[in-house]
Parts: C-alpha cells; structure tokens; sequence
C-alpha cells in the first residue's frame, strides 16, 4: 500500500497539530531536543480523519488540498484502509519513539486515543454527519467543535507539554489555550467556507451551507463570527500568561489560526 | 454513538483471539490473574477489521454473525466511524489496562499496531480486495493471509506471553503455534465457505466463490485443504513440545479451529 499511503500522507497540510505539539514543548523551555515520533502520529491521525471525512458516504469531498481525495485518486476501499493503517501508524510511532520513557508513551497513547475515538473527533463526526439538515443551538455546534477538531488539537499541546515533563499546572495552562484556539479554528474555518477563495482553499468552498450544515456564520452572521475568533483569541493568549517568552511560539499560531486565508 | 457501538460489539463473535491470549497466558503457568484488557482489545481490533470489510466498497457482505452487517443496520458513515473508534479504543484499552507496567503496555500496543496495520491485517486486506479476479499462487495466498488473520492471531499469543513475561524462547514458541494455526483457521474457513451451513456460519456462504476469489480449496481441492488443515494442526501442537499440561488449553484450541463448523 505504499503508493496510496504516500499520495495521502505528502500533501501539503498546514501542519497544525505537529506544530501545536513543538510549540507547547518548546514553552517548558527544555533544552533537550523533542523527539518527532509523537508530532508524525498526530498528523497522521489528523490525516486518516480527513481521508475517512472525504468519502461518499461521510462527507462525499472530491478535493483535499488542492488534490483529488484519495478514494478519488485510488477508490473507496483504499482509501478506508489506508485511513485504517494510518491510526495503527500512529499508535506504532509513539510506542516506538526512541527519546521517550514507556510511561511517557503509554500517557501519550491514552490521551491521543481519547481525543481521536468516540469521546472525541469521532465522536464529534459522527454528530456532526447527523446535523445535516438539522437546528443547532450555538452550544450544541460548539459542543460538536470540541469533539470533532478541538479534542486532537488538545491531545497536542497535551503531548507536547508530557514530552517536556510539564507539571500539571502546565498541562492545564496549555488545556485552556487549546480550548480556545481549537474553537477559533472552527470559526474561522466557517468564515473561510463563506469568504474564502478555492484556489487557496485547496478544498471545494461553500461546500457546509451547500450541505445545509449548521455554521457559526449562520448562528452569529459574518461580523458575529470574526468578533467571536477575536474573543477565542484573546482567552488563548490570556491563558498563557504564566508563561514566559517560551510560548512566543504559541502566541504567534494562536493569531496565524485566527489570520489564516485557508 | 453508543447504540451502534453496541450493535457492533454484542454479536455473538467466537472471541477466537481472546481466547488465544488467555491460553498463552495460562501457557506460562502464571498464577496471577491475566489483565482483561489486552484480550478486549485483540476483540474490538478484530470487530472494526469485519465493520471495514463488510462495507459495500469492500466485501459487501449485508450478513455478518447471524445480524444485518452495521452498515446494513445503520448506514456506511456509521460503520465506517463505529470501526474507526473501535480501534482508538482498543489501544487506549492497553493503555489504561492497570494490572500491567508501562513498558508491558508499550511492547503490547507495538504489536498490535504492527498486526494490525500497513504490514499485517489491514496489508492484508488490501491484498486480498486486489486479487479478486486474479489467479495467486498457493505461496501468495499464504502470505496474504498470514498478514490479514495470521498477524491478528500471532498478536493474541504474544500479547498473552507478555502479559505473563514469557522469555522470548517461549514467546517464539507461541509465535511458531500462532503462525500455524493462524493458517490452518483460514484453510477451514474456506472448506466452510464450500460446506458450511449458511445457518450455522451466521454470514452468506458461497461468497468466496461468487466473488472470483482464490482460495484453498481452488488450489488444493477440497480434500488437500482437508490434509494441509490437518497438517497445519500437527505443526502448532509440534510447537508446544516445550511447555507442559499448562498449554492443554492452546492445544484445545488448535483442535477447535481445524475441527470448528462455522
């Protein structure tokens, strides 16, 4: 399956979640170096989500970055079995990772489990597929947001911070940014599916209203949904105060998530 | 989504791996209780791979254990997300599993992310939906099926030996049993798919056939897959020399799997 698994896992993403992972290791300020494995296994998890997403029967996407979708580009059983493979992936990279204790793996693996498995994007998919056509109270969307996006870009900071022995304190600290910038991120993801341009989208646009799903654009309008993205902004930043210059890192990708055009 | 989980997880399965893993636990004569966890875990891995497999993009089997497959009883999304948390669940099973270390769970969950993905049961699965229609040498059915039900079932034995902290000779012992029962489980499943009893199977039978697959049976005939059962059962026990009456039970279930009528 080499083949597949390359077209699906080259692709040009934004990143995020890897990205996420290095800053909240970096705010500790340790000296030692992160190891990579756990950064690899998020972007892989986030990547058979979107490969699962795409299909027919979920949310029937032809394009993914600016490429055909995989079960377009190969068919539908490839594609659920590379999405299959890529979580086994995952789970492989981090029990593997050369620079970590077992019990540093083994709290890692929890985390990422829960935060990709029912309680978590699953879980939030899953809802989020039943919503077509349905009312959702502004609660309920963000409810659903927590779930589907914002548990993985939790489970982020969450390996970062056990990667660089955070207290718990820390942990909590950087629970709270992520929170927020992971409902932020859906907000903005909302005004883009409205606003943003295609060709830079690398997705198809317009695509959720099309679909009759509920959006943040239609429970708060435009203007309400980019004053919400502030205020999810300001709570991130505010939640690393008892961080140091260390979380600079994080500061900058709490605005690029807000600023970003696709 | 605790309804279709439910559906998915209650349905009667022969719980053949976890019941390997606990024969190779008590292979080791251990007298502590063997951690569940580890054994649900093989379950739910093996579950979502019949979720997967069922889904019309793959075998399309509308019958599954005597039920409507999920997707049947549902629909695809949910088949495709119920198999998708199941295996986040599973690995988060090991890692919260309290009777073991951390490094216990770290060496379990490498092995079963290997068994299970690229290079064991979802490689084999693809290779399998790829051959449909293709003519395979008997060398090329086995190395198919050692990795799309071989891997899953050498992973019940060496998690039961890890569980138990076999040495690693007797972990190659276990392996050596699990690689030859692992085939000789697939040699009768394709006797059964020719004489089974639809009714006793629980899922549609004649399917192997109607779909152009390669079988055993096409290879060898019926009788010569009878003989290659038969000597499949010798090898396992063969592989048991060293240990005593505490692998009476591994040996059982050697005899069960050739002899089994569904």
């Amino acid at each position: 399956m080499s083949a597949p698994g390359r077209y699906a896992t080259s692709n040009g993403g934004k990143q995020v979640r890897p990205t996420l992972y290095f800053a909240a290791w970096n705010a500790m300020a340790d000296s030692s170096p992160a190891d990579t494995a756990p950064a690899l296994a998020l972007e892989l998890i986030h990547t058979y989500s979107l490969i699962h997403d795409d299909l027919p029967a979920m949310d029937d996407d032809d394009m993914r970055r600016g490429k055909p979708s995989l079960h377009k580009a190969y068919d539908e059983a490839t594609a659920i079995l590379v999405g299959d493979g890529l979580q086994a992936r995952a789970f492989e990279l981090i029990a593997d990772a050369p620079e970590l204790s077992a019990e540093q793996k083994v709290r890692m693996i929890k985390v990422l489990a829960q935060a990709s498995g029912f309680e978590g994007m699953v879980g939030g998919q899953y809802i989020d597929i039943q919503a077509v056509d349905s009312d959702m109270t502004l609660e309920e969307l963000r409810a659903m947001h927590e779930m589907k996006t914002g548990a993985l870009i939790r489970a982020s900071l969450a390996l970062g911070g056990i990667a660089a022995n955070a207290t718990e304190a820390q942990l909590a600290a950087l629970d709270e940014y992520g929170r927020n910038i992971g409902l932020a991120f859906q907000v903005v993801d909302d005004i883009l599916d409205v606003e943003g341009d295609p060709e830079t989208l690398g997705k198809t646009q317009g695509k959720d209203a099309e679909a009759n799903k509920p959006t943040y654009v239609k429970l708060l309008g435009l203007d309400g949904a980019k004053a919400e993205a502030q205020r999810l902004l300001d709570e991130a930043i505010a939640a690393l105060d008892s961080f140091g210059e260390s979380a600079d890192m994080l500061r900058e990708l709490a605005r690029y998530i807000v600023g970003r055009d696709r």
